[in-house]
């Protein structure tokens, strides 16, 4: 096995040169070759490289927190990621990059290049998002749920994944006390928000004993209950679009949930744009509405598929219940936003925040922006077991 | 390591002689040994053997069911039982046998002989066991479950320990199928009950499209919902009694799932001797209370202890909320009716059905009991949702 070492943009050449499959990807010689650093998530390394015939992705995880070299983070995300990558893209081919290369030693990933993709996140920012992103990512979650499912697997299969994931320890943690603690804690000083203005707000969200207490039923749920597998941060800027092709990318953080997580992260991003940027209020309810109504209509369609092999629901599976799918999707719904909630307020005084406030017109505004997320977040965690249906969450956020 | 070989009363003796701190236990030399087979499970065999200064119980897994060669079965299963007591014995001490050697090579363990203790179930039915045996149920389990849960242990302990149990594929594919599944099923021929008397009860039953989602609900509780390490097979052959000293044994089901399964298989085991012997009826009613009360208070105590570490719970530590416990205690309640309906209907119809229906004095007597056991177990299962109390519990169960 390879012996780590950090890459850079000369040597990362070098190790493509000695892989005739990822060579003959990008085509010509070394010589005709590129290599750029890209790299803008918070954690790892990312080189686009270019050659005559095609470009690549590499992504390489680094032995500590690439914005935060004093915080060390060990290597094994890279390869959870590629693990993700090779379960999702079973169910989700095209909705994901193409895997070319993993190699544990280095821990790397090489990937398709989605050289003419933009982040979804900008894209909103900029305006720029073709209308109807949503209903990818609501099939995307659909999909990749379900086949993960205890009703797609038999249970052996499913302990199996489970598994995997359940050693992906370094980033769940990341989830446990930056999503779940951290935002809770008043002497916390990872906390960070628009200072004096929110000061009073936030103060007030630290002192609401009602509000941790359902903050930690969240918690429990969310380590306690394996619906099926997750993206695990599925916010706008793990998703990549070009026209009508959305692709979701990013899925270090992948573990067994309970599903209406990854579409709680997606609405509340999805809803901070609107928060920041008023005039995208009506775009971003039709939005939301894409994402749910396409992840049900997808996650039925595989729920009604011949050949399920999975223990749950193989008593009913040749006469299936209304009333039991439509009690499923209310509880998902209530799961949705107790999860949107959380993710509205890590984002606005967590440790890691959005760049769709920088969007807002003045401090004014921004301000007024970051408290409508704090003030619809705090009631969606506390009402989240009365919420039922989309119309009642978007109620709740009032866009 | 050792190569697998079944032991016989013989060659268990030889194995002994070898292992030193085996041979003191026993004291003397091989000439003055016992080897005794006393299996009665239907999986495993069981050596008692008996030297000048003590006796040790050997239990080695077979390559198939004890009961029924044609059947198959991993050997790994003593192992799951080594792991479940090396969990267990941390926290409840003097409650399960003391582990005295494991060898992963032949499948076998040595442990604690508890030669005066008896099974609790042939003292029910001898109505000889001794009043409040409950209560040390009940402390056994909150104290096993809160030492393995979310609030007790950080988040990642808890994924290496369920990691470990979800391994134990052979025998939670059997809670699947036996519990979960056959009893519902027209065409599983291994189901069995009194015919012709309950032939239009069963047909009832397994035609109950409502009850099959129900129980459904449970499996995908149970598979899917891990709070704490279960034992997992705790009915009243899995306890052995003497006096005040009461043991859990047997634990080589153990998985991580919802608390509410071992408190609902215990109680339905101990119902089912009530239906069938009648006279017992208040008895066992004190005997569930004992259970649900001793439960609730020891895991209580070890909530309020100061020092956890885990990661649920974690905000509101310093002031805990008495809102919060009573619902965590009412969902458990909820589970608990499920769970304990399941166990009803499958010692009744299904493949492992339990001694006790013997010990009713005649045959309408023993229709009577099964009849009560399938009625009252298809209530518990559908109405679950709506029990919040132990009495409400017992005023289903109808003893």
């Amino acid at each position: 096995m390879t012996t780590y070492r950090p890459l850079t943009a000369e040597t990362v050449l070098a190790y493509l040169d000695d892989h005739p499959s990822l060579k003959a990807r990008l085509g010509g010689d070394r010589d005709a070759w590129t290599a750029r650093e890209v790299s803008d998530g918070n954690l790892n390394t990312v080189f686009i490289v270019t050659g005559p015939a095609g470009s690549l992705c590499c992504k390489q995880s680094l032995p500590y927190v690439r914005v935060d070299p004093g915080w060390a983070m060990p290597l094994e995300r890279t390869l959870f990621e590629a693990r993700w990558m090779q379960t999702t893209e079973k169910t989700a081919k095209g909705q994901i990059p193409a895997l070319y290369h993993v190699d544990e030693g280095l821990f790397l990933i090489v990937m398709e290049n989605l050289g003419h993709h933009r982040v979804l996140r900008d894209m909103l920012i900029g305006g720029t998002a073709p209308a109807g992103f949503g209903a990818r990512i609501g099939e995307f979650i659909g999909h990749a749920a379900f086949a993960t499912s205890w009703r797609a697997l038999p249970f052996e299969d499913v302990f199996a994944l489970r598994e995997i994931f359940s050693r992906n320890l370094a980033l769940t943690r990341i989830t446990v006390d930056l999503v779940f603690t951290d935002p809770y804690r008043e002497s916390c000083g990872r906390n960070r928000w628009l200072s004096p203005d929110l000061d009073v707000h936030v103060r007030a969200l630290q002192q609401d004993h009602g509000l941790r207490l359902a903050v930690e039923r969240l918690q429990e749920r969310f380590l306690s209950v394996g619906q099926n597998l997750l993206h695990g941060d599925l916010h706008t800027g793990s998703v990549m679009v070009e026209g009508d092709d959305v692709r979701v990318i990013d899925g270090e953080f992948a573990l067994y949930g309970p599903l209406g997580f990854d579409l709680g992260m997606f609405i509340a991003n999805l809803a901070i744009n609107a928060y920041a940027q008023p005039g995208h209020s009506s775009w971003i309810d039709d939005e939301i509405r894409l994402v749910w109504n396409n992840f049900r209509r997808a996650y039925l369609d595989r729920w009604d598929e011949s050949g399920l092999r999975g223990d749950v629901d193989s008593l009913t599976r040749s006469a299936p219940s209304l009333a039991r799918r439509t009690q499923f999707f209310q509880e998902v719904i209530q799961d949705v936003a107790g999860f949107a909630g959380l993710e509205l307020i890590r984002r606005t005084i967590g440790f890691a925040q959005v760049a769709d406030y920088d969007a807002a017109p003045d401090r004014l505004a921004e301000a007024e922006a970051r408290m409508r997320a704090m003030s619809a977040g705090r009631v969606l965690i506390s009402d989240a077991a009365r919420i039922d249906s989309p119309q009642h969450l978007l109620d709740y956020l009032r866009l």
